[in-house]
């Protein structure tokens, strides 16, 4: 679509979709969700034809774009997004008498989503930014990313017709897309993708006039640690894992382990199987696969495969890392990862504090793993996810997920790109004072159903 | 304190800190509050003198303060600002077999929070920043205003000796600021003030190397609307709640009505009683004062007192406003406001949508009021909070509360400034994935206390 219809249609209709109900926005989601379910024929081979993925990934990625899409229609219609909290008037409040004070969240207007390239149905036309963004009440803007052309446009043709005019747009183009984030009309935007593209997006949403909430998903090198007794106890699982792990859709997930410490590297990489991948999304990732690649084989050693394409395992120790820490924040974006051996179990954690910000961080140990607490404890301050004797590719959809973390993770790290958390970026708190029945929102009437916070105490 | 010595400081209590348990943490804030509460025969003269305000409110003000300190004890006690989220594992999860994962929410890391000049006790040195980011287990570092230097200290020497080395500091200087904001130990910043200077601060947090979290309470013009029947019923009790408003400590509230919209504005102004207010908080404050005055006297009528100091109301029509949008973002601080008469209520929405982000938006009405569920939702799209036949100054603390609203009310306007809310600004969530008993935080064990969404369901 033409950018300014795209803009003038989401800003037309924002009200009036702002104020549908839950009830209508969860039955659109279920619409749109059916229809593209329905359509599976037709696209998951469009996508095997425009990403290279294989048939059963991208089946399996497409039904969890559905599930997530009627998850979220769950939750609207259990009321869970608008996290009410009612204080009634008390006269006797401590600080002075307190009036009827009533807060619900309430959409923050068009938002502009900017698809990636590695997840062709889950993070792209219709994946979760779309749909944490119209869950909350706005309508979208998304930016196609132009490893999928056609089946963007056919995604967003099987859709839109289950969405009322305005609220659903697809726009093509960088200069489009650079354009619609300086567009005032615009009030918050999604992005995954890479550090640079991301960083460069954050920092004219930043200038704007009115500056607004970008909420960027960028670079992780998702670290994790074996732990002496892990590698004691669990060495082959642990090293199997690692090789599925890290060849899992060719290596070009946001949450491949880029960064493994482990007692002995030697030994780690023996017991590492042979590592096989498909072909790369498209020309454009291998060659940043093959340059990052590059440039970390330039500063440690190639213990496995060969810079050019294919996995690649580079070799060193926390020592030498420690004196360039930047090699820690090399994103190698594809089947590779740094292995990296420790002398002890303080010395992992200095690498950990210098890994910069996580979208995951990984334990391997055993149950009774005496550094397994320090390790979690550690990474926490790192990371958004962290994981213990699990891999952190696979991202499950549910209330509890977490995928976000400080920056370079996100530019915004109190907040979820994944689970219906994630909804919340697109909604703002308003609270109502003293405000007559008539004209508070459903929600904030007495008797109301759903989850809510009433004078200070919490309510199923 | 030297800044460096402040900053480093922050830094190295910060993982001590943000381990500290919530009873830990409330019974800290206690204490403090316990001691401000014993230092107020200290500490009120000293706000007098430095602040011009009368002895009255700066008791009250006082007590705002440690009250508030409190609340955040009792929801730390109560486990409430975790918002915890269990995801037990489930093998017939519809996306796929879903790991047991569990979401709580840690510490953003040190916190500098700017300091205000009209609340010298509650949004200054142990204001609503300062405590909601101790609440969330985040040291703190306080950039004094400098409008009331001595109180400031004082203040800080109170509270100190009840915080951990490190937890708590106070810098001054406008350079240390500016510095401050910059450096890679702050990880969030707190800021209430003018939207030109906290525009600037926001811009050098954006340009970080890590851009961090800048949440900023810039400026409101907080319209209020009077309807044809609430001027009908009840224009006596508008007029004298409005002179009440206006003039209410000396106008130097960021949530003083200062756009009135009403059907009748002659009427309006000859029921409005004779305004008084106090001195002003300081010279700067008031050179500003009469200079927006100044600049608003240019372009429309005074229609009472005159620029140069003292109450000042400004009269147009919305018609003639919407001509000159740019005057209704022009906010003069201090006991001043625009009167603006509208032809009928379709215009009074239209100046409504030219008002840009506001903090608080009121309508003045009848019970029956046809008009009100409109205006109401108008109101809704473009403020924080939304009131009805009360006035907006005077903003109680209260878990429902919502201070803030889209820019240029706030940088942040998924975030309140005011209230238990307030916390989540300084926390982060983590998800814990399959992670053992052992290695949980408390709040995430099975069987711990406090509310919680498990599986989908919420818990009291």
């Amino acid at each position: 679509m033409i950018l300014e219809n795209a803009l003038a249609g989401a800003a037309a209709v924002a009200r009036a979709y702002g104020r549908t109900t839950p009830a209508d926005r969860a039955a659109m989601l279920r619409a749109a969700a059916d229809a593209l379910d329905a359509a599976a024929a037709e696209l998951v081979p469009l996508a095997m034809a425009e990403s290279h993925l294989a048939e059963a990934r991208l089946t399996g990625e497409l039904a969890r774009t559905t599930f997530q899409a009627r998850l979220f229609a769950d939750r609207l219609e259990q009321g869970m997004l608008h996290e009410v909290r009612v204080d009634h008037a008390d006269p006797d409040w401590p600080m002075g008498a307190r009036p009827d004070i009533r807060r619900t969240q309430v959409p923050i207007g068009p938002v502009l989503v900017f698809a990636a390239s590695n997840f062709p149905f889950a993070f792209s036309v219709f994946g979760g930014d779309t749909v944490s963004a119209l869950a909350a009440g706005c309508p979208v803007v998304v930016k196609a990313h132009p490893g999928h052309p056609e089946l963007s446009r056919r995604t967003a043709a099987v859709v839109a017709p289950y969405l009322p005019d305005g609220v659903f747009a697809l726009i093509e183009g960088e200069e489009a897309g650079r354009a619609a984030v300086q567009d005032p009309r615009v009030k918050a935007v999604g992005f995954t993708g890479s550090t640079r593209g991301g960083r460069a997006l954050f920092d004219l949403a930043a200038a704007r006039p009115e500056p607004i909430p970008f909420y960027g998903e960028l670079g992780s090198t998702n670290p994790v640690v074996v732990t002496p007794a892990g590698w004691a106890a669990r060495a082959e699982e642990i090293a199997t894992g690692f090789a599925g792990s890290v060849t899992l859709g060719s290596g070009q997930f946001c949450t491949k382990p880029g960064i493994v410490l482990v007692p002995d590297a030697e030994a780690f990489l023996s017991a590492v199987p042979e590592l096989t991948v498909g072909p790369m999304l498209n020309e454009r990732i291998e060659d940043g696969f093959c340059a990052a690649a590059g440039e970390m084989a330039a500063a440690v050693t190639v213990a496995r495969g060969e810079v050019g394409g294919g996995p690649v395992l580079f070799r060193s120790t926390a020592a030498e890392v420690l004196k360039q820490p930047e090699l820690l924040e090399l994103e190698v974006f594809g089947p590779a990862a740094l292995v990296l051996e420790y002398a002890d179990v303080p010395e992992a954690l200095q690498v950990l504090d210098a890994v910069g910000g996580q979208l995951t961080g990984t334990v391997q140990g055993t149950d009774s793993d005496p550094d397994a607490p320090e390790l979690v404890a550690r990474l926490v301050e790192h990371a958004g996810r962290v994981l213990w004797n699990q891999w952190p590719t696979g991202v499950t959809v549910s209330d509890a997920q977490q995928h976000g973390g400080p920056y370079p993770a996100t530019t915004a790290p109190t907040t979820t790109s994944v689970g219906t958390a994630a909804a919340a970026r697109f909604l703002r708190p308003v609270a109502f004072q003293n405000v007559p029945e008539a004209a508070l929102p459903a929600e904030l009437r007495e008797g109301a159903p759903g989850p809510r916070r009433v004078d200070g105490t919490t309510r199923p």
